[in-house]
């Protein structure tokens, strides 16, 4: 039997309202669902602009509990549309314990499965270590209609280490709720260069583990003029190959784009690379730094 | 202080017999030296056509002690440049123990460090279990003159863990010996996919790991017409962002290519993903796969 899906990636500009946000999230939803597609990922943190490039702790009032508002309009978004959706949203699971969380939503809008962001940046503009505890379910996946689909989010996407772990759970496709671009200053000289890494990067993880690799990422300037962070797009799926099946350009856009699981069968086979993993030796992986 | 290096990749074709391979080998050792390279690399079992494409008994002969002829004669060449070489070796350990095995030598000839391939593949016209007993080494860097260098072998290539083990010991550059190419029945279907997949999942180490990657690849068709195997060359250095600073083409070349050691510091500051490992949760990667 040939298992085949539609997948549709959701690449969105934030407004500053989360209701504007949501609405516009879940008419895509629709939108994409009309176009065929099963399975539906949103950008990181789709609800609002990405808070993070400051330090305020009146941020944490943007925070939901899960389920909550927010997670009630996209499930009733994948319930009206009889798709499932990967969303992610600023979880507040406790006072003074909030997560960056992506949730796997059925399409009778139930939650087929939580993950919390496990790798957490801090850097100049990504200041989430001070918003976001560190993921404590590991790394997951989650059987939906279609698919087994593991949802990782963005600074996941340099580790390989996240991206076996969710391969070896079983994962057909890694969907990256995203959130990255590129600071004004540096565009010019690094830009180009930072935009392959990352591409280049996740397309490794698709070689790697011989599964398909969606990143989902917003667009759009935030912050001052001259400064803040242009949200570079470019959301892409690739195929258990690493071949880039489709990729958004630097605008509002939705991809819809045809999955063929039977190749992962084909590819693992022609490249068994899970047979030879030495797991005899890979301890030293669970070490910072193998220098004493 | 800046830390340079110039790194010389020896893409070769070879022929029948192991003292006229060793002769080539040793003189481009010394051409690539006079070009001013300091680290040079040669491809995967450089003194000999790629026996492993059929399994026979017979073939155990071309193995060789370490030290032994062929690493005398490389040691001498390397010794004569007044360079460290990274050469590949059929090893001959023990009677039924031979190994796929990468030495490091010095300046002075001297032995600096020994791998032996630890991720063994087993494909039609690859069959090197037959062949390989695994590496029983782990993954281990070596303090060259000039950097700290990481070899590893081919098959290895594919496996992020072993970048990855590599450069927690410290490698600033990762050297693969490499004999990989298109059987000439999938070449006009999948050969640039497999290509490009073999350049993108290295390209992805450098990134994750903010280290170079040198690919040495060998050249030319061996076995029958219509059958064997097109060795694809097209070795190449990727920088610490995964930039490909030089790759050869299809035929006979060695390239000599300028690595700029303090581009790793200024990598990894800016894109500090070792800082952020989640090293306690990263035990599943010792398993087979995660799935009851």
């Amino acid at each position: 039997m040939t298992r085949r899906l539609h997948v549709g990636l959701v690449q969105l500009a934030m407004a500053p309202d989360k209701a504007t946000n949501v609405a516009r999230a879940c008419a895509e939803i629709g939108a994409a669902a009309s176009r065929g597609a099963t399975l539906i990922c949103l950008p990181e943190l789709f609800a609002g602009p990405y808070f993070c490039q400051t330090e305020d702790v009146a941020n944490f009032d943007l925070a939901e509990p899960i389920p909550g508002p927010t997670f009630d309009a996209v499930a009733a978004a994948a319930r009206a549309a009889g798709v499932t959706v990967v969303a992610s949203l600023f979880e507040r699971r406790a006072a003074g314990v909030y997560h960056n969380t992506s949730v796997t939503l059925g399409p009778d809008g139930a939650l087929l499965g939580t993950y919390r962001k496990m790798h957490v940046p801090d850097d100049p503009l990504f200041l989430e270590k001070f918003y976001f505890t560190p993921g404590d379910l590991g790394f997951v996946a989650h059987a939906t209609p279609t698919a087994v689909v593991g949802s990782l989010v963005c600074w996941d996407q340099w580790y390989p280490e996240a991206a076996r772990l969710t391969s070896l759970r079983g994962a057909e496709v890694l969907c990256y709720p995203t959130a990255i671009g590129w600071q004004p200053y540096e565009k010019a000289e690094w830009g180009a260069a930072q935009l392959d890494a990352w591409r280049t990067v996740q397309r490794g993880h698709a070689i790697a583990n011989g599964v398909f690799v969606a990143a989902v990422n917003r667009v759009g300037h935030e912050g001052p003029a001259g400064a803040g962070i242009d949200f570079w797009g470019h959301s892409f799926v690739a195929d258990p190959f690493g071949v880039v099946l489709a990729e958004a350009g630097e605008g509002e856009e939705t991809l819809v784009v045809e999955l063929d699981l039977d190749r992962i069968e084909q590819v693992r086979r022609w490249w068994p690379f899970l047979r030879d993993r030495r797991v005899d030796a890979y301890e030293g992986l669970t070490r910072r730094l193998l220098d004493s």
